[in-house]
């Protein structure tokens, strides 16, 4: 994990967003102005052609807020926008709109409004602003205090890393190095995390920069695609971007201590690449492709000019897209019954475990310090996924308040997941078998150097499961060669001279129930063993389930040892057969709470980060866990502090925050590219329907399925038994009315 | 889940397997005597014609052990058999024995011999043999003692079933149902448990069965798949198997405590049916093909008549199949590095919660009561996995000592599991995206009303998992009907009048490890936060990790609030990058430890139920964690009490043994057939590589997988962005040297 921006900024360097392929993409211009843009979408200043609240920003929408703000400002103000998206109604709102809507009835006006945050002048004036495009009024618009800082900004990025560079300070402790002629030299800017040190005239209220630098292959310089994470450096240069002056520069301690040794010559050693022209690749596995012969299951069907609905298997839900969430889920139903309001992964926080000045503030929010949407690849046929596939594009605004494309932000498609149930009669030997069909709604993040893979994903019995994996590249920092063979305190060597250090990974998942209807509980269940009892439990092997209802906003914790789950129910709505108030359940996976002490930064500023669950009261503005401004903050402004409240959730109107993670310890294996860390939450439904929901989903047979038998071919070689191929005629077919 | 044995039951009623398919299988005579069985395989008292120490008995193997027991009784002694099964070498020799065949060295004699568990005589004559037939000796044939059982055999527990039909008093308490004209009545025999209850002359040192009475829908009596889980029955038969006799009746309590009520008429409830023609099925799901056209990337080679040895992406290992496990893997490595010796589900138990009489006996140990291979499903193609499909087919033996074909019971294919590891260079927006493909051994048992989806999964990354997918159907029970909609205090009501009662799924994976070579040690790593400190720790944000070595047998628990991850460790082989130990950690869910109290038979019984992970010294003789034979056990022969003898594991010779499971809260969802509750155990390299192992992998492109974009199609016609459509022009390829 490294610093957010960093993407941003040579992104923003060329204006074209993380993972963005110009070539694959000839259409759009890579600067975008608008005028090029419209000309994709709508007329500049027109008004969308198909308009919902929940309609992502468009392209006319983004350029008419930001001529809006510059008409609160003096001829000549020089506005740099930091965000221009979509400012969501309130629920008393929406919820009767959305209503309207699904019962096909004309829908209540509601104010379209957008969620504007700036500098205007100096990069010192940091604003906030609310427009309304329906009334084409600025309705709110404050000069925010001290600690609020704006998520980052690619040019201003590309400019920090040029600054650095070219400082002759950095050039002087660079040359210390001696370096092989010809270097290349790459930084990542990072956030500056938050310390609360003061040091002469610096304080950390001010917005900086902190520099990693690195170097790539020098044997091999001119390759654009070289690891350079197996390169760092020692030297950090931190600088202010509003003025773009070097602040300091902070050399790294490279031992086991936090001594710092004076910079010494670079000593040369091999280099680590990832790019498959640097492999000797396996050639003997064979292509498996994914066939659709009658095409995809699901239909997509535009709710806006921008948005995405999708119905597929009973399910049908609206897909929405912006700078911070990426993709977000609204109106989500099963077989027309309301399941969640909305669903977005909240934020994350990824605190590093070396205590070391400068290494104390690494703690990266990849969502608020940039944004899950600005990052986004563009994801290319046949190789994020397999099958038939269905691209969602999006649109952002720019630094001047223009739209920037963003084209295949999300893909959608379906998996097989394998059996999903299956019953033999051992009386009559008939087996029925059904497979698992899931849709996936996928989007890949690029921080820097690292990816996320995150996914909702549905079934055909009414799971909803959220994935992230964790992939691409640690953020490595130097360590002593001859220090490579013995451990480390704080990380793992994962080649000669290169450090990585623990860290946790800490994600937030935020989701507004509806379940059966709106006025939802949030509750757990623990299994109790019953206590010895001649009358009631004489062979100790009862036990029983302790329902517990949470009706106080505050953090709870998973239980493995307890079986604790949580679970959202509707206590208005019974089940039909057993009574029960139904409901779906959380299955989340524990997570070490974060490690670092309760008056760091790290722990203040991750206020996700100590419990499993989180339950609050619902309040418009509160949809991200670590703040709305989480770069160099401070916290007080998040999940933790809306739950000490310790508000009545009687009004039933929860929201459920699900954390989950895993605490990095990083493998040589996870270098110079790791495999994923995979990571699922289910929320599966409890006495929500009367039977199993995908008893109606049609067998599996090969006559559908048509597979392969290789006995025939294998076997027949082998000798041995040859029975397989005997019984793999086509058309054999479990589930059928009578034995094949 | 209910008894193993009725599945044994009426499958050996005809002498076919559960889930055989005599249709689907015309070679195999059903009955399949020796002559017919050799004529598929090899001449019945012929040596195999490809022998090996790991491979299976053979059928000639299988009939010269029984024929050699039969010579150690007087002419014309009966001998029911219950197992003849491989007697594996001890480690001693094999291990010379392995490593001079992966040498290609000529490997030592060893000799070869059979494991023979037998009645002789009246069924109260319990013997254990082991015949060498390298030397045509009974080396060891002792008779057991008490409360040591057997598993169950077919033939019997249908007489059982028909013994309890037909008794004139089990149709006495039948009559008072006043059941309607026609009813059909199935009996499931389980396995008795356990409870230490002396009852007049009656003690549970005997062994016997209970018998739980369901009903087909009398609407529609004439169905032989009707779900009868729909309409239980409030009597239960206890029979002697050894006497046919009717030791007594037990009427069930129906109630909220345990009350038992007078026998009262039958009440008319609707039918709950899991087969495709009781449903309107769905008819929008479309075909999802996996194509190879290629071929599959393994190659199958048989080591003994029956043993197979799988070649797959630098994996090789050695497949071997037995009455007890199942599969079981051998001499797995990876490539030509060692890394696991013997690995296979060493049991299993299932404990139920309602502590009332009979129900408190009600614990399966699917395993040891009855066995993962004599349940295997005949797997048909295109049904239980999709794409390029081998088959390996088994033989077993009867009770006369003959031996059986167990078609299809292991298949093996592979599967695209989404992306392996990705990385964007956001400078050049160059992608480079390597899928996760993985190989899937895998077999399926039904044990009576309940099905097991088991399989290893092997990845392109060194990952090793094993996966457990439970599904089928719940053990129902009657409860009134007027008390459908009341919370039931032991489980849940899933269909009027039918409880589902709480239960736990406890699964026992043993490792028996080589990474790296033998001589291997378990330890666990926890990460801990460093204590504020003003040289050290100065801003609170440091953390460590600590390693801590099982040096002594026992139990231990996971915990996961502490990261707590326990890993195999080769203390004598290290990391060329960064001089750590090599390794391979565990990631296994956490489980809710056994409920039923220390004193309770389910968990004496149970001895690996109450840890996630035990660690013992290897032994010879133990294989299995709830001991050899766990049919009316009384504990005290399993893991717990060989990991109680306190051994030193200096050695270096340990065995892990893996606990995981769910505690499984039925569900309304989860009738009449439930959806697959999936549970993972991975085994991941940690520094015992020197990088990514996957590194070499051929990166994902659209030219190899032939992906469809919908949008072209799709989104034209919605209008909106239509820049996806625009980028998927075939060829697109990420991860190529250049840009597309």
């Amino acid at each position: 994990m490294t610093a957010n921006d960093a993407g941003l900024a040579t992104s923003g360097a060329s204006a074209v967003p993380v993972g963005k392929t110009p070539a694959a993409d000839p259409p759009v211009n890579k600067t975008a102005p608008v005028a090029d843009a419209t000309t994709i979408v709508d007329g500049a200043a027109a008004p969308p052609r198909l308009s919902h609240p929940l309609g992502p920003v468009t392209p006319g929408e983004i350029t008419r807020s930001a001529a809006l703000i510059r008409t609160c400002w003096p001829e000549g103000s020089v506005c740099q926008f930091r965000a221009i998206t979509l400012y969501e109604p309130a629920k008393a709102e929406l919820i009767p709109y959305l209503a309207a809507e699904r019962a096909g009835e004309s829908v209540p006006a509601i104010d379209r409004r957008v969620f504007v945050v700036y500098y205007v002048g100096p990069l010192d004036a940091l604003h906030e602003a609310v427009v309304n495009l329906t009334t084409s009024a600025v309705e709110r618009n404050v000069r925010l205090g001290d600690f609020n800082h704006p998520s980052a900004n690619g040019e201003e990025i590309l400019a920090v890393e040029r600054a650095a560079l070219a400082h002759p300070d950095v050039q002087a402790e660079i040359a210390k190095l001696q370096l092989p002629e010809g270097t290349q030299i790459v930084i990542d800017p990072w956030i500056y995390g938050s310390d609360g040190v003061k040091d002469g005239e610096f304080y950390d209220d001010k917005r900086v920069m902190q520099c990693f630098m690195y170097m790539r292959d020098p044997q091999n310089s001119s390759e654009p695609d070289s690891c350079h994470y197996s390169f760092p450096l020692p030297i950090s240069p931190v600088i202010d971007p509003a003025t773009m002056e070097l602040v300091r520069i902070d050399i790294l301690p490279t031992g086991h201590d936090e001594t710092v040794k004076p910079l010494a010559p670079w000593k040369p050693v091999a280099a680590n690449e990832y790019i498959p022209e640097a492999q000797a690749l396996r050639t003997d596995l064979k292509p498996l492709h994914v066939d659709q012969p009658e095409g995809a299951s699901f239909t997509v069907d535009s709710f806006s000019d921008l948005g995405r609905l999708i119905k597929w298997q009973k399910w049908d839900f609206k897909v929405g897209f912006n700078q911070r969430e990426g993709m977000v889920l609204y109106d989500v139903h099963y077989d027309n019954k309301p399941l969640f309001y909305r669903v977005s992964l909240s934020d994350m926080s990824i605190p590093y475990a070396d205590p070391r000045a400068p290494f104390h503030r690494k703690a990266a929010f990849d969502l608020g310090d940039a944004g899950a949407g600005i990052m986004a690849n563009n994801l290319q046929l046949g190789c994020d996924c397999l099958g038939s596939i269905y691209y969602i594009s999006g649109v952002l605004s720019d630094a001047e308040g223009k739209a920037m494309d963003m084209p295949n932000v999300i893909c959608v498609h379906e998996q097989d997941a394998g059996i999903l149930w299956k019953h033999t009669n051992y009386r009559t030997s008939r087996a029925v078998v059904v497979r698992n069909r899931e849709l996936v709604v996928q989007t890949i993040l690029t921080v820097s150097n690292y990816e996320y893979i995150l996914a909702f994903v549905f079934n055909t019995a009414g799971d909803f499961t959220y994935e992230a994996r964790a992939t691409g590249i640690l953020s490595t920092q130097p360590v002593d060669l001859e220090l490579s063979q013995v451990p480390h305190p704080f990380g793992t060597v994962v080649h000669p001279g290169v450090l990585a250090v623990y860290h946790q990974h800490l994600f937030s998942l935020r989701i507004d129930p509806m379940v059966a209807g709106h006025g939802n509980t949030i509750m757990y269940d623990e299994a109790e063993a019953i206590p010895r009892d001649p009358k009631l439990n004489p062979f100790g092997v009862g036990y029983m389930v302790r329902k517990t209802e949470i009706d106080t906003s505050g953090g709870y914790d998973l239980e493995p040892a307890r079986n604790r789950v949580f679970k959202i129910i509707n206590p208005a709505v019974h089940n039909t057969v057993n009574g029960a108030a139904v409901g779906y359940k959380v299955m989340a996976p524990p997570m070490q709470p974060i490690l670092a002490d309760v008056d760091s930064f790290h722990n203040k500023r991750a206020e996700f980060g100590d419990h499993s669950i989180y339950v609050t009261r619902y309040a418009g503005d509160e949809l991200y866990s670590g703040g709305l401004y989480t770069n160099q903050s401070r916290g007080g402004t998040g999940v933790r502090s809306w739950a000490d409240r310790k508000e009545s959730l009687k009004g039933g109107d929860p929201v459920l925050w699900i954390q989950f993670g895993i605490n990095h310890i990083p493998r040589v294996e996870d270098f110079p590219v790791m495999p994923a860390e995979v990571l699922r939450v289910m929320l599966r439904p409890v006495n929500f329907f009367d039977k199993n929901p995908a008893i109606d989903v049609a067998p599996s047979t090969q006559g559908v399925n048509c597979s392969v038998a290789l006995n025939g071919s294998v076997e027949s070689e082998l000798g041995g038994l040859n029975l397989g191929a005997e019984s793999k005629k086509a058309g054999d077919c479990c589930g059928a009315s009578n034995n094949p």
